[in-house]
């Protein structure tokens, strides 16, 4: 474990700092999972003393009972005030890590991009000034989503980062990795028989993943409508949902092996023509999107991934704002067998169907065919194992085991260029095409469970398990 | 449907008739599945009136609360007092049965044989006088187990039968094979992707099949002295549940052919030698069994199938009196990954494990492999589907399934001669042996839940899932 190290938030006044990443910090330090000498540094524009910082910390509901223990960890941190664009602040912020350094005995600096993205390059041009070479091996970037917002600004974001940082000492965020249900999936594929050998194109049927939001943009509109439900959502965490569901078993699991063999999917993932995007993906904006303008809160889309082991399978993907529900699920429908028999009344045979569920139940379920007791007919029954329904039980936050896994420089649930790379050359395949802009933008009402036009996509049927 | 038939019940005033055959039968009629027009002749030897057989009957729960419906069924029942051996009795026999033939306008007749085995080959070759050729495709025959006590008797006691009957009209009953999830493992197997990708050595560690009771031979002890729970359990019900869990899937489903598959499987059980019997059998005989033999109580044993599907994997066999619980249970154990690698705590990772649960509880039980929340280790999770636990259901028994195929002239569930053969074969294999008689005869105090060397057989765990 690491042994000590200071954390620079930029961005300290913002919701990910005080709703997210502090608390996982907390979380972290309660659960013993820190070394004992860290600090944190909250660096943000507005005028806050040390109290007033720790006031507006307070108002997040997790910090809500004061005792011994979270005094000494709000103890740690201190609140340095900043332009982000003002380069003179970056010594005075060396200066004070270098103060801090020497209390806690250690020179490790964590720097998390917790901004708007607009603020990315600047901080991370400022911070190299201090950091590159000298820091070797000491020092971690943590950037936020969104890294970039197309193959270009993507690939020039990536250059000034790595021109600032050492690659090994950057780490690219994506949240939904943290999650429990979605580690579980290479756990479940990768030790269970029963599924291992049936995961590929011979048993699989189609695969669909969807993340459905109940609430809308919000305050988030400038930044949102800029980007879309396509890049928000899709570029990042459907699509490393989708490698980790459908990458090959490498010989050796390790975080390298598994990098190469997501990047083998998302390298194949068969991008968009302008036929395909007229049939294949469907775009929607709940009513009463707070501006006018072709920003898309809802995205469905069908592709495949080309390889021997899942061409011809269908992958689809959804995301939504003010849908019905906020969730997050997987359904794998597996084939089923088509010869009709006298024997079983096939009519009512289903496809087996496995479900991750994400959120905000975790969990998995398995439906298969049983027989009608008392005739010979078929029908479904549900084995369903539910994680959160124990009590006493909740899942980590996903930042923490992502702040943990970066202190600890394991990289195995972060998302290496290449992957970004080739996540924003699918992207772009829709985004940049006269096809994608040409097309409809469906108008949905809020609070749906799916626009028509995608449950047809889909094939009929449902995104989610009810 | 048939639409009129006369039961007749050899053994009328047996247990077998009074607590399944003839609630099975009301039932049936209850739920309107039997024709409007049947009669049913109870044939024992005590000397009743029928308000005394009726009172008899009524003994019995099942029959508990008298209405309409009863009385209407009751009014169906003649009984008929004869000494199995009497052949002039068999004449009059005739007669009632053409009396109420003319009552119910049809001449389809059955005779249940429900009489002690004994009275079998006397029972047979005295209908056959009356009933042989010219009632051809109007009558059917009914034969409880055992069927023979050895291959030798077996083949004997089929050709008197097989000269007295048409050989369409004779229905070998083994009642496990009425149960709801025995009929279930086909319909699992079939319909199921998952499982039917993984049915076969290659995925498959080993199976078990079970059957426990917790009482003991009670007042069966005369014939059960004489058979032993090998014969009495082995060579029907186990090697018949044995054969609907490995049969191959024909291209078609139907009796036919499925009844081709099952003796595929029973031709092929691995039978044993001296040594093997040394290995591969444990025998056990309860404490306080009433008279001093030889005889088990309770038999375990490993064995294989010598196909190419099958080869090496171990089929465990249990069956016991004066054990700690009444069940019956299947356990499929699937094979494991054995590498190892550093992301996985691969010691945790269990074999995949399917359940199907027979007696008492109905249903099926699956335990996978999950990751554990929070960190990376791997612990299993149980999907579980239980049939009997939904309110307001109860199975049929499994007699109601097998009178009603046996009416409706449904062989599917009933053994054919052939697959007795080899059953006996594989049982003579073990019986037949000076080895199997010279091995030790192992005693156990009642309420075990299993014998140490049973336990060693199947390389330690348990029979069961709990």
């Amino acid at each position: 474990m690491i042994n000590s190290f200071i954390f620079n938030i930029f961005g300290g006044t913002g919701d990910l700092a005080k709703k997210k990443l502090l608390p996982a910090l907390y979380n972290l330090y309660k659960k013993d999972m820190l070394p004992e000498n860290f600090k944190v540094i909250s660096i943000g524009r507005r005028n806050y003393t040390k109290n007033q910082y720790v006031n507006f910390l307070m108002e997040d509901t997790k910090f809500s009972s004061r005792d011994k223990q979270l005094d000494d960890f709000l103890e740690k941190i201190t609140y340095y005030e900043m332009n982000f664009d003002d380069s003179s602040k970056y010594k005075d912020l060396d200066v004070l890590n270098k103060k801090l350094g020497e209390e806690i005995k250690g020179d490790n600096r964590v720097f998390y991009f917790a901004t708007p993205p607009s603020y990315f390059e600047v901080i991370s041009n400022n911070l190299s000034m201090y950091y590159k070479n000298n820091q070797k091996n000491h020092q971690r970037v943590l950037i936020e989503k969104p890294f970039g917002s197309d193959l270009k600004s993507a690939e020039y974001f990536n250059e000034q980062l790595e021109k600032a940082f050492d690659k090994n000492d950057i780490y690219r965020i994506d949240h939904y990795l943290g999650k429990e249900m979605i580690q579980n999936i290479l756990t479940m594929r990768f030790t269970n028989q029963l599924f291992r050998n049936n995961w590929s194109k011979d048993s699989i049927d189609n695969i669909k993943i969807a993340i459905s939001e109940n609430i809308g943009v919000e305050e988030r509109i400038n930044y949102y409508d800029s980007v879309g439900a396509l890049r928000d959502m899709v570029q990042n965490h459907l699509l490393q949902i989708l490698s980790f569901l459908t990458l090959e078993r490498p010989f050796e699991i390790t975080t390298e092996s598994l990098k190469k063999e997501k990047l083998n999917i998302l390298k194949n993932l068969k991008t968009f023509t302008p036929d395909s995007i007229r049939s294949d993906v469907v775009f929607g904006q709940y009513d009463g999107y707070p501006v006018k303008s072709e920003t898309e809160t809802y995205v469905a889309l069908k592709t495949e991934i080309l390889t021997d082991k899942w061409k011809g399978v269908p992958i689809y993907l959804m995301t939504g704002k003010h849908m019905s529900e906020k969730k997050a699920e997987v359904l794998i429908t597996f084939k089923k067998d088509t010869s009709k028999d006298c024997f079983f009344n096939n009519d009512n045979v289903e496809n087996n169907l496995l479900a991750f569920k994400i959120q905000p139940t975790e969990g998995v379920y398995l439906r298969i065919n049983s027989k009608v007791p008392g005739n010979n007919d078929v029908s479904t029954v549900s084995l369903d194992y539910c994680q959160t329904c124990n009590t006493n039980y909740s899942s980590p936050e996903a930042y923490e085991k992502l702040l943990f896994d970066c202190l600890n420089r394991d990289k195995t649930l972060f998302a290496s260029w290449e992957e970004i790379k080739y996540s924003w050359t699918f992207i772009d395949s829709i985004t940049k095409s006269c096809e994608s802009r040409r097309k409809a933008l469906l108008k949905y009402p809020r609070g749906v469970e799916d626009i028509k036009e995608s449950t047809k996509l889909i094939g009929g049927g449902k995104w989610f398990l009810d």
